[in-house]
């Protein structure tokens, strides 16, 4: 299966430390000595340790909750109409009462310009006031297309954001493909310089579950674990998402388990996709994170069907469809050897 | 730390099939074989092979979810005064958009004449459209007090909620502590049988997290899985729920690990219950659940507090608090018998 | 017809100046030159030219837009349990996300001791993210019930809500009853200096409807007006609302129609009392406005029913229920008299 | 001013009736006499004595009312990207917690084959519970840009939401001016017949204020009233609403007040149209309705703006732009005449 990288447990380092913890008796709700120690491996890699950390459970969770804290009832929330929360979280963040404001993707992206037009067509507007008020921006790193904004880019969103008092946050459900492609110019000390908020993704890159949320220190977060509680995130047994972020960020730099499993998957990646180029498939988008998107005719999906499930993307043309390849911490060298090798046979 | 009942990790044996299960490869969102076992499982102890099985992570996220699941714009819910959602859930139904209605409590329960008094008044009154429409009832199985409905008290609470075409909804976050308690003339089937959708709780009772949501096969649940989306609770490696309930509940009838657990924190607290009552001390709440609230004189809660921490529960007067006292599966005997005689000494 | 102060359509000076102005074309949604002047009188009746005022149609839609405004998601509201927001408004302000936390009332008021006590004990719960977090205090006057709170009750009220970081909101429905009561020994500008922000009413005060509300100068108001579209209430018209509330307001001081028709209506309802008091007859609340709530005993109510209508309040024993008696702008002394006679004869 | 259709009060007629009937006592909230008339007169519009007629105050209200009764949490309406829900309406509906799906316009109106599509494509995804259900479609009659749906169009429309079990909500903030253009196919039966609700819109075409909400008779409406209680819009003098529309409903099918003063708006429209067109001015929309948009240059409207007012639409291009021009009951034709006399002397 490459359908996702979410198909396996968790990284055998992440269970044997829950293991080794189980029977210590600690406080609940994310106040233990774990989630501490946590908070203190991740103010080190952002470079500040004022830096405020909060863990949660899933990605949509994530999401709704640091949205729904940003705004207010009249704020919205701009996005690519690629964006996750604009497609694919069932309207969570509508159901807290704010609008998804989408504007046209390039690649799985958004530029400054794009949102700086946005807004001050929005404050020009004499009906403003019958018109959502944008307040928030919303990124992912890596997007949802697997591609990667430059530091330049963040930078310039970021600059756009203070220009007009919006915050900026980084949806970092894959931040260590991301931090870890041969095609990033960005730390995770960078995400947090020019973002107000973001959070580093657990459930997708070696933990059972969790997201890691960081709020810049000078970005209000004095109330947010009230709504962590009204959200249904505040988890009773809050020190499972410190023993696995504690374990993913052991370590100096990027010395440690989050970037390293991240790396392997990226290798992956690329060798699949240098592989598939070379075989004449084309990619849907040039990914240089573990998302592939190779576009298979429907004679060769069907036959690789059979041994492997990916996800289907979307259709190209009559005979030609995109899937999502993924690679992650779990995937062996040798399975994707295989897969190769059988889409060469087949083709 | 007697504080509450989720102190510990898992039970072993849980963490001991997470491990066993890591590397299999399943689908995402709870589709998986391992779900799918959980479900068929829960519907033999329920007794009705077409009860509709979902996983979601915690209690808050349930109760909500579950919630606004049940109602439209314009209704409400029924609940104690007490009640996890009217007290200590952070508003999460009212931020669903829904009022709760609370009835006073006796011993944290309802009862059917008073859910029957309330209806009736909404009806009688001209204006009722002024008043939010109630929609379901509330109760916990055991309450937030400990204390347990009979059978007689909830099948009246279901006819009269048949009786006016309201849902009735059991919060089962510590449902295996009531069904083992020696105070308890319910099954589970009975409150399958006796209600519309309740819980069990698995976070409090072994699980490293998790609760199982039945919706009897009557009740509507078509498109449940879009609130579970919505609302940040469709856990990505939703077999980590399913693996967990299937570890509680293999067995015949309450032959299965769920019921042993409980019972052996029953058997602690009914323990500990009848000493403390020996040494003269007054209870808050007549428990017969793995929640006890013995009275403590300020002098002897001090000199207890220096070696055992508790969960205060309320003043109650110049001189006395009550404290919550928590047994769990992880409790060892051992550590109620020092903590019985320190109580002693103290006196 | 007795039941309510809003049977009528309008005092017959503002149907005039609706017809006078009816073909003069204006901008919409309250930017014209009647609000703005409207704005001005109202201005002037609190004393600062820097008061912040808009112009809403009814009361539950101005109670649930100010509240939304107000508050961020976490944030609750505090109000009496007879609090018009807590029992007569289908749940809008919950509808908006908000959980009404209410207090016992005493002749339908609340005190400060109150008000600090809850929020005191908040503040010491070590669980208080659990729990909806108080923003605003909520209070009427005259109050539902048709008492009123004396100056010093609400400086008192208005100094713990500062101590506390607390907005007091003033919901004045019957504002024009309350403020020409011989009870009270408030202005308008009282009630703006010891307030954060609160409504004026015309629907049950002599306009065909509108509320007018206040905003010191000091209290965040930047964005209400894209509140008030996204709660439905910008008429487009907002003329309609400035050109009545112009009228009202009209003169110096209290010398102008909304006074003059209130006390018009506190005057016939204070003889009301006097005499039913007379002929031996008891008030469920001692009231001072213009609402009267005589306690009659069924026999009596049957026979007055015929050519009477009252609003029922409550039962208040086996053979006696309190029904409310409204006096407003068009009741007429010789109905007053013809309902007092009845009641003799009846008797 | 051209800028709108609600620039002056109310046609002579509903004021008049307004002041004879001031002093008739009626009970509150819309259950009086008057608006039992109106809602009688209105069932003969549509044929269906069963007709379910409720009022409300403005069309944003109207909207988030009526959508926000029709939809269960997780469901959202598809509208179009121009419309008015969508962009106009502060995302009143995303604030009762429903997302807005859009879909792509032309010329202001959406196909059953777009919806279709749409519809299909939502069905057939296998992550579909990660996304909306779509459950209500909304068009405009006439829509934003003045356009209008044919006979024929609609019944597509009605019969691709019935295939899918989703309601077909028309709103009808200018239906006097769609249903009386001379491009009309449509009865107000016929929009009754094929769609589940609808509303009059009173506040643009001759009321003070004011929409007619009407449910065909087989659509779910029982608990509607909670809804405008809840929402803001149950006006308490609700019999304003019903005397309005008796006096524009008052004749027998298009020969009541309704009618002619739509079908006066748009005579003159089309006379500015027409001349406009002959003097060589380009029309953003071809519209058969009051609403006109012709682009000027940068020159014209300057000149214009000193004696005109209009509401500007959109930049063209580099040196014109589209302003909306709107015609009402109360537009007289000698001011068309100036401003087409002004409009060829600026040229």
């Amino acid at each position: 299966m490459f359908n996702c990288d979410y198909l396996e447990g968790a990284h055998p380092e992440i269970l044997k430390r829950l293991s080794e913890t189980n029977m210590v008796q600690t406080p609940g709700y994310g106040v233990d000595s774990y989630c501490d120690h946590a908070r203190e491996l991740i103010r080190k890699q952002v470079g500040d340790d004022k830096a405020y950390v909060q863990f949660l459970v899933g990605g949509t969770q994530t999401n709704m909750t640091v949205l729904a804290y940003l705004m207010r009832h009249h704020e919205g929330v701009i996005a690519a109409d690629t964006g996750h929360i604009a497609v694919h979280e069932t309207g969570s963040v509508e159901a807290t009462g704010h609008k998804v404001l989408t504007i046209a993707n390039s690649e799985g992206k958004i530029t400054a310009k794009q949102v700086d037009d946005y807004v001050n067509a929005h404050n020009a507007d004499e009906m403003k006031q019958h018109m959502v008020k944008p307040k928030v921006v919303f990124i992912g790193y890596a997007t949802e297309e697997g591609t990667l904004y430059s530091k330049r880019e963040l930078m310039d969103l970021y600059d756009v954001c203070k220009k007009h008092d919006l915050y900026l946050y980084v949806d970092g459900a894959r931040m260590g493909y991301g931090l870890t492609s041969e095609k990033s110019d960005l730390t995770m000390k960078d995400i947090y310089d020019y973002s107000d908020v973001f959070y580093i993704g657990g459930t997708k890159v070696g933990a059972l579950f969790g997201e890691a949320i960081v709020f810049k220190s000078t970005t209000p977060h004095d109330d947010f674990r009230y709504l962590m509680k009204q959200k249904g995130g505040l988890m009773a047994k809050g020190r499972l998402l410190g023993i696995q972020f504690e374990t993913l960020f052991d370590g100096e730099g990027e010395d440690c388990l989050y970037y390293q499993i991240s790396a392997h998957a990226n290798r992956l990646a690329m060798k699949f996709k240098k592989r598939v180029k070379e075989l004449g498939i084309e990619l849907y988008q040039d990914s240089f994170t573990n998302q592939q998107f190779p576009i298979f005719t429907d004679e060769l999906l069907e036959k690789l069907s059979k041994d492997y499930s990916f996800n289907y993307w979307c259709r190209v043309d009559d005979t030609h469809s995109a899937v999502r390849v993924c690679t992650s911490w779990a995937t062996l060298e040798e399975n994707v050897d295989r897969l190769l090798a059988d889409i060469e046979k087949y083709m």
